[in-house]
């Protein structure tokens, strides 16, 4: 198959889960606002594109809504050539710095302090090489085991269905990534994340890449219905709030992701989208 | 004069500062509660001594009032050794990793919008070298001519007391240093910074850095106080806690200060007091 071929099914599937994941939280608004007799609004996603200087570009879909207090879901697609100083540290770039780049983030950050925080991201990325990246994790604010364990099991079966070694690896790289070293604290419970993955075989990248996408879109919206109705206190408001701070500690200090969009001028607005709404320091 | 006699006074001064720069904030939390009629507490500063694995410690002192939402001070005197990583960054470190630091560090952030934010801060440094370093600046949501002009007057004044080419120097040095380049704007209206500065010359150094204290000292509460009992819409306070992203994204992206103890095992709470208490990425 021709690698044109191989990019539009990458960045075909990126926007199709994103209508669909899209779908499912609206689907949650809509089932609030009912059983709320619609004294809330039943919100929806807002879609704005963006075009990338040098090549590409995207569209940032954002809702703002009674459940999900800030939920964004970025599809973006772009092309273009490292600067001199990124091409050591991206495989295949040293000898030629064009790239090539799809992928789907999703950060959702819901008002309840009772629904957990949730990222998946995934992408595809070409430069004389071409592999896959990604992962899935929670942050919740109060950690419930049975959520813990339901989101694991849920990686777990699309890690197991691809490649035994899978699971126990990407759920170590995880732990490691998402943590806040100077706090000596994770930054939530964990999930997956693997990077320079199947290298060379399209295919078999592609296929655990979507796997990783169908898990999650499975899950979370089962985990945000277990808390829908909960309610919470002005506390729990607060420790939530100071959850998030960890939050944004993480993605501005550490999250390589965040870093790297900002210092080569990525989208500011689609790289910052994951920062939550509400915040507090106290 | 003796190495261990100027330490000393040193120390002290930034100790006094800090005593005097906590009168100066807790009168006008008591003018406030006193204008109120007492319908609001009359708040005061509390004292929290830390010590630092490695030698020294310090006090952070906090006030979270009804004007002052939340405002530190923290007057720190630690010594120790550079590890090998920082000393080749460090003046003097290269053959001796030993050092000795005392300082204090000003973090204001009031609840009104209409009341600057501000910060200040000044240090004394020996290695095998000695210096002084610091600066203040002020980050209004609403910029105000005649507060960015008195504050910017007052430190003029005190840098043109010693050098006339200090002012223009530390301006410029400020603007560069207090800019966030991923969205292209400074993070307030600026003021003064200096480092590395009169190595070699302490009681030129040391008039210098109780000037810029003095400064501060006599204008940021005139400034608070012009703007005390002016009201404000949810508007307005919704575009403080967005300005106040903005702070937090410099902080944790940019700041030396912030990234330098972090990474060193500095005193988290001291170093991240500087977070401002309400904050919103809406």
């Amino acid at each position: 198959m021709s690698v044109e071929t191989e990019k539009a099914r990458a960045a075909d599937w990126f926007a199709a889960l994103r209508d669909r994941l899209i779908a499912a939280l609206e689907a949650i608004e809509e089932e609030f606002a009912a059983a709320q007799k619609n004294q809330v609004p039943s919100a929806r996603f807002d879609r704005r594109p963006w075009a990338r200087e040098g090549g590409g570009g995207g569209v940032m879909a954002m809702l703002r809504g009674p459940v999900f207090e800030k939920a964004g879901v970025n599809v973006s697609t772009v092309h273009g050539e490292f600067t001199p100083e990124f091409r050591t540290q991206i495989p295949g770039a040293v000898d030629d710095p064009r790239f090539w780049a799809s992928g789907i983030s999703v950060v959702v950050h819901p008002r309840s302090p009772h629904i957990p925080a949730a990222h998946m991201n995934t992408r595809h990325i070409r430069t004389a090489k071409a592999w896959f990246g990604g992962g899935a994790d929670l942050t919740p604010v109060f950690p419930v085991d049975a959520d813990t364990r339901d989101f694991h099991a849920a990686l777990k079966a699309a890690c197991d269905a691809h490649d035994p070694d899978y699971y126990p690896r990407f759920k170590e790289w995880c732990d490691r990534y998402f943590y806040l070293p100077h706090r000596d604290e994770p930054r939530g419970v964990g999930g997956i994340f693997f990077d320079d993955h199947d290298s060379g075989d399209f295919e078999r990248g592609f296929a655990f890449t979507r796997a990783v996408g169908e898990a999650f879109l499975a899950i979370y919206p089962t985990l945000a219905r277990r808390h829908l109705h909960q309610r919470w206190t002005e506390a729990e408001r607060q420790a939530q709030k100071i959850k998030r701070g960890r939050y944004v500690e993480f993605n501005l200090l550490y999250d390589r992701g965040t870093l790297f969009g900002l210092k080569t001028g990525g989208n500011v607005e689609a790289i910052l989208m994951s920062l939550p709404p509400d915040v507090a320091w106290p």
